[in-house]
């Protein structure tokens, strides 16, 4: 393992301290959940699902917007996100026999996703929680868990469990359709998380250009999709930022007339099959005088270590992007670790 | 039906020409659809699917996300949102067999929306278009066509498009599950939309408050949210301003963060299922300091027609923010028919 550039006496704040955790986080998952993707994996063969759906909130729900495009994409089957208020509100249930269902939640203990998960489960789905918290509530509802094994998270600011979100359910997809490419990424992803973990003085440097920011565009497209959601949440929760996340096809329509205002963008730049729309269309802007700056396993700006599959390249991207956001945090004085007017676990109903 | 208080020479844009169209549109279309409207729920009676899916771009989107809400807490039907790029790039499609897929668009000439809906036909799906271009590609795509019957739609911010996309479909819905209140509330749509069209000077005083406003969240919860997403596009296309649709509920996970930095809400107060979590919200975060105005039926600051039914609230909400809308463009000083940098017709892949 490379020696991390960054400092002990830099390692101020627990988020960045959860991020350096991460590697490990990852590498005891693989090892730990093994036999319970297996049986999962197992199950789901036996009964395959017409069609899968996700529950959660926040950052786990972010999480959920990668793996439907992974699924989508690796599977074919169809991935539905479920809004908790048809259960908590409504009370409309959906129709959910012998469908998949994954709850995704670093707690376990928002209200609105355990009753989801359970009503889905009495109604006959196969239902799956990736949680963080073993014996909470969410864990209890599922018939399938993939804990996270991510020790504790004490920062308000989730990094460690939204990683670990995705990462705890990409060999499902492999062990359903595998795939030699991913296995072998997925192998050696604890070790490309090392390497971002390098990229601290780059992350920096993009951090200290973006000092005097109010105001961003997040962009990408397909698998990066909910990583520009996450990171947007980053910005606004940790440094204040009014971030959004746009897809950048749907840029087009509408939200481009923000840059005649001059409003900055970062865009996630993959390698996967929207690698060449996103050259094109980040250039165009850029010719066009748009501020644009790239991160990703392709990017320019903030480039990432290739992982070998599409699927396990956002994981660096997003970590790389969790260095830069809480950087920006402290060069604006702020204490990461303490954004105003926040809680670590929210309750929804 | 009443005189519009706007006069004449106030009717100095397309956008608001069209939105005065709106209630003409609404109720030429129920006529015109009648019977394709019955053929297609005939059809989904004698092949119920196990779930339904959507696909369009930009403000067509966000009145699936209306739809998708109203057809899962009516019929319990799973709605997935597809992304075009799954067929476009990814060139991996989904397994789409038995179900129903709803494309919408008012041109009918996106390409990627089309190539969706083609081979969602291909695969054995009931393909649905709701487009107001006859004769379109993606009309000729299709199973079945709900045409809008907008006529020309000629301001670049779609407004009549939008409410007719939502109001083409509804039918569907209570032709499958008849629903008393909501038929009623179908017929008398034309009329709360005119009554809706009187609250222009209650929409120009709300418009004048937001003068020197630079960046807004919109919020709200269930069937309002896909109006949410709708006005903040609206506001980001005429306005230049950078507005963010949240819902209430996603709000505690982080974004209230941004209330610290002083950013206004409007919220949309429905008189649903949601209204009284949303009574909750907005008065706690009204409690806590946050500059917030609502929106909707129930709303306390622009209050919209009652309509007899939680599906058709959304379109005198909708109708009442274009006014606003509109009106902001007009204080600003900007032409919301020629918002910079935007064409009418975007074509994605």
């Amino acid at each position: 393992m490379p020696e991390p550039v960054l400092m002990p006496e830099l390692v101020n704040s627990l988020m960045l301290q959860e991020c350096l955790e991460a590697p490990m986080v990852i590498r005891r998952q693989a090892q730990a959940n093994a036999g319970a993707v297996a049986q999962l994996v197992e199950t789901l063969r036996q009964r395959p699902p017409p069609f899968a759906a996700t529950v959660a909130r926040g950052s786990s729900d972010h999480a959920c917007t990668v793996l439907k495009y992974a699924t989508e994409s690796h599977l074919g089957w169809p991935v539905v996100s479920i809004s908790p208020s048809l259960y908590t509100l409504a009370r409309t249930p959906l129709r959910l026999g012998g469908a998949l269902v994954v709850a995704v939640s670093q707690s376990g203990a928002s209200p609105d996703v355990v009753q989801t998960l359970r009503q889905a489960r009495a109604d006959g789905a196969v239902t799956v929680a990736l949680v963080n918290v073993q014996g909470s509530e969410l864990a209890q509802a599922a018939e399938f868990v993939l804990p996270l094994h991510c020790g504790e998270e004490r920062a308000v600011a989730a990094t460690k469990s939204y990683l670990a979100s995705i990462a705890a359910f990409l060999p499902v997809l492999s062990g359903l359709k595998p795939d030699e490419a991913l296995s072998r990424a997925l192998d050696q992803l604890p070790q490309r998380l090392e390497e971002t973990l390098l990229l601290g003085p780059q992350a920096t440097q993009l951090a200290e250009r973006y000092r005097f920011a109010e105001n961003l565009l997040i962009l990408a497209r397909g698998l990066h999709y909910g990583v520009a959601q996450e990171a947007a949440l980053k910005l606004k929760e940790i440094c204040g930022i009014h971030a959004e996340a746009y897809s950048a096809a749907e840029f087009e329509h509408g939200p481009k007339r923000l840059l005649a205002e001059g409003l900055p963008l970062i865009g996630f730049q993959s390698s996967d099959s929207a690698a060449q729309s996103l050259v094109q269309a980040y250039a165009s802007l850029a010719a066009s005088g748009a501020d644009l700056r790239t991160i990703g396993p392709a990017a320019t700006h903030l480039r990432t270590p290739a992982t070998g599959h599409a699927f396990t390249d956002v994981l660096p991207s997003t970590l790389a992007f969790y260095l830069f956001a809480e950087r920006l945090a402290a060069l604006l004085g702020l204490d990461p670790d303490r954004p105003a007017l926040l809680q670590k676990v929210t309750r929804t109903l």
